[in-house]
């Protein structure tokens, strides 16, 4: 079994299997190329993004748009932050043309390029630098230049909440690193992070809406968190936030963080409860006013679209959630139990089915091995599937990056456990050790796609014929 | 909130809720109870078996049939054990009317009645005692007795293998007891569990069937095994095993119980592997020629019922799996992410939806509370679903026993969680505490059925409008 990298020859891919167990493998990877497509950060700015005249839309659901006379603004600029900000800002130079005044973003180290009127700065991801902080100053300026007369596109995708950051004049970064490091650590879950985050920061929490204001802001929003909560993914620096300084300083109380976080971080949020700062603008407040979100791309807009693919090659289809979480290994069962459902002979319909599911397991790693929760989750279903004819499963990631490895996931089926216990490769034994990766460089059904510039989580497809 | 006994009056069921979710609730029960009569005992062999003229009829699919012309046999008898035996008998009795000579069956202690020619022994489960013994003889007597012109009509549900029980003569009930339970607690599965089992057994593993040869034999089972797996399913007395005498002595090997097992089981054992005794019959072997297996009722039929009154209630209806198996709290994540998904504005569509699922998740016990795994999975799915609208979640035992509770499950919404925070009663450590009975007890929402005479394993519907 080869490892499947997506320019390599159909032939060399089919070399030594039962065609119809292969024919499933290759159309797994079709529908997961297909759905990648459809979240590509370029492409998907493009979908939803356009100008017909003076008139800018966007689409604001399946059937329904939004629109703006051009002509009624003196300047357009293109501003933003996130891994994948650049082909983001690509689609909007295509799109706007002359009538794009400039822009500024942020993007990870390695994530830039080249554009001809948007500027990028390149900072550091996760653990936010000095040359984030230096551009979100500067993405800020901006903002608190612009008035009534000036439309703002604001391009936000995973990695923003680390490159679009501003701790406020008396906290330093390292001091701020420390509090979110702390509360980690003590299990705190995003809301809870959050609440801390925005009350350290003075771009988050709906606080960049305040600098826009009276600007018109529209935020294309490419979602890389379950359920796509607005107010989470990039911290929501366009988001009402319903929390306070006094609920950022309640987590502290919480995890037993009081005294353990800086002084300057405690003494801020104090001063903040006194009323010495600003709070965060909650909801229903006038800077929100001319604020317009738009998910472009979520991990749902995926699977809807490796489910529009699934049917046209002949697959009943059905979409389990597009917001998967808890350990892979227990997932891996339940997928299990749903595959073998499907070939029992007496239950077996006579359509082919596919089953699709998104989102973001977890792997609570406890051996030395290398892996990623793909490849994890590939390997304890085949494991599940062992022995099961006609079937295939495919879990990836749409970053194209799982884990610490260089594989986006990977491909199998009811055979490949046998194939590689034939090889003196022990399926069981590379679990254990959370030694996934290895189990599959060794095994074949690696699949290689290259960093993919867009991030919607997790794709998980099941084929039964 | 109430608890809903299946005689209770529905005012009483309605008084304080929103009706809608109350309506939710409601439905699921009503889903619930005709997927319950559908898998009743009693009704599947009147569903299953038919008598027209001299013909005998079994469904052997949804469109095919197996006939016996009664008139070429000169005697025709019921035998069978399991806890369903006697409503199985029963309805034997009420197709075959004076056609039927008489039988005998073995059920568990207080699962008994009175049958007009069928006799009925009671004896010990789930541990095996004399009185099955006793009973497993007689039926042995009778197999022995039978010859080319009789006909057998066999009775297995659950149970049966520790009613059906015979150990060889040089063994005692006490050695195979201590063997199974030694083998029970190094965590054998049931595949090796039912290795040795078979091979400590004059009629398991196939070995009856060589016992009613010539005699045709028509074996009708209730499964309330995973897969229905016919080997495994009261160990399988009239199924072809695929293990050997050395095999079972592999698995004492294999656990390190070949020194602590009583040493008449190991010299049992090895004189079999020397070929002193017959070992069970394989496959292709003559005895099971005229042998004929019928699932007359199992998880997927269940669900099959349960799904077409989904559908008359105007649910748009999917069946996940009948085979869901793993730990009870991991599913109710992957339960959960089901149902946020069809919550999401964006995705809602406009039918509701029905998903049903069935089997046996496991519980892994760690605190010292009381709870079954059906009252468990509903209050882990309730925590899931927490805050969520117009949505229900029923899990049940289709036996009517929870573990060791009067309850067979409970029924949960999107309030229940908020409902019990309020009188003061916490969720989240009555799971920790596997408290979940206590927890339904308290707040509401037990399903009280009481024994129902079949069992089919579980039964999970989440309902969202």
């Amino acid at each position: 079994m080869y490892n499947y990298h997506f320019r390599s020859s159909p032939t060399r891919i089919n070399r030594d299997f039962p065609n119809e167990m292969e024919s499933l493998r290759s159309q797994s990877i079709k529908i997961f190329k297909t759905a990648l497509f459809q979240v590509d950060a370029f492409q998907a700015v493009l979908e939803n993004l356009s100008l017909k005249g003076n008139i800018l839309r966007i689409k604001t659901g399946s059937d329904s748009l939004k629109e703006w006379d051009l002509s009624r603004f003196k300047k357009i600029q293109v501003l933003g932050a996130g891994k994948s900000a650049a082909p983001m800002a690509a689609a909007a130079e295509v799109i706007l043309k002359d009538r794009l005044g400039d822009g500024l973003i942020i993007t990870k180290y390695g994530h830039g390029g080249r554009l001809s009127k948007i500027k990028i700065i390149e900072a550091g991801h996760p653990l936010p630098d000095q040359a984030g902080c230096r551009g979100t100053r500067q993405i800020v300026t901006r903002l608190q230049a612009s008035g009534s007369g000036d439309l703002i596109l604001f391009l936000t995708s995973g990695g923003c909440s680390a490159l679009f950051t501003s701790p406020p004049p008396s906290i330093s970064l390292k001091e701020k690193q420390k509090t979110i490091s702390l509360l980690l650590k003590a299990g705190a879950p995003i809301q809870d992070l959050n609440t801390v985050r925005k009350h350290l920061s003075l771009v988050k929490g709906g606080r960049s809406a305040r600098f826009a204001y009276p600007a018109t802001v529209i935020n294309l929003v490419l979602s890389d968190v379950i359920g796509d909560p607005l107010d989470i993914i990039g911290s929501g620096p366009f988001f009402p936030d319903s929390s306070s300084f006094q609920n950022a300083l309640d987590v502290l109380w919480k995890y037993r963080l009081i005294k353990k976080v800086p002084t300057a971080i405690s003494a801020f949020l104090k001063r903040g409860v006194r009323g010495l700062f600003e709070d965060t603008p909650q909801p229903g407040e006038i800077c929100f006013k001319k604020v317009t979100h738009r998910i472009i791309a979520n991990n749902r807009i995926a699977l809807d679209a490796a489910a529009q693919t699934a049917r046209k090659l002949g697959f009943k289809t059905f979409i389990l959630s597009s917001q998967i979480q808890g350990e892979a290994r227990e997932l891996a069962k339940f997928y299990g139990a749903l595959a073998r459902e499907r070939v029992q002979p007496h239950t077996l319909s006579k359509n082919p089915v596919c089953l699709l599911a998104g989102g973001e397991p977890t792997v609570t790693v406890t051996g030395p091995g290398k892996g990623g929760r793909n490849t994890e989750l590939a390997l304890a279903t085949a494991i599940e599937l062992n022995g099961l004819g006609k079937i295939s499963f495919l879990s990836a990631g749409t970053d194209g990056t799982d884990g610490p490895t260089d594989a986006a996931g990977a491909v199998v089926d009811g055979r490949t456990c046998t194939r590689a216990f034939h090889k003196g490769i022990a399926p069981e034994d590379h679990l254990q050790n959370n030694d996934s990766y290895s189990f599959f460089k060794k095994a074949g059904g690696l699949l290689m796609t290259g960093p993919t510039g867009t991030n919607v989580m997790d794709l998980h497809i099941l084929l039964v014929r």
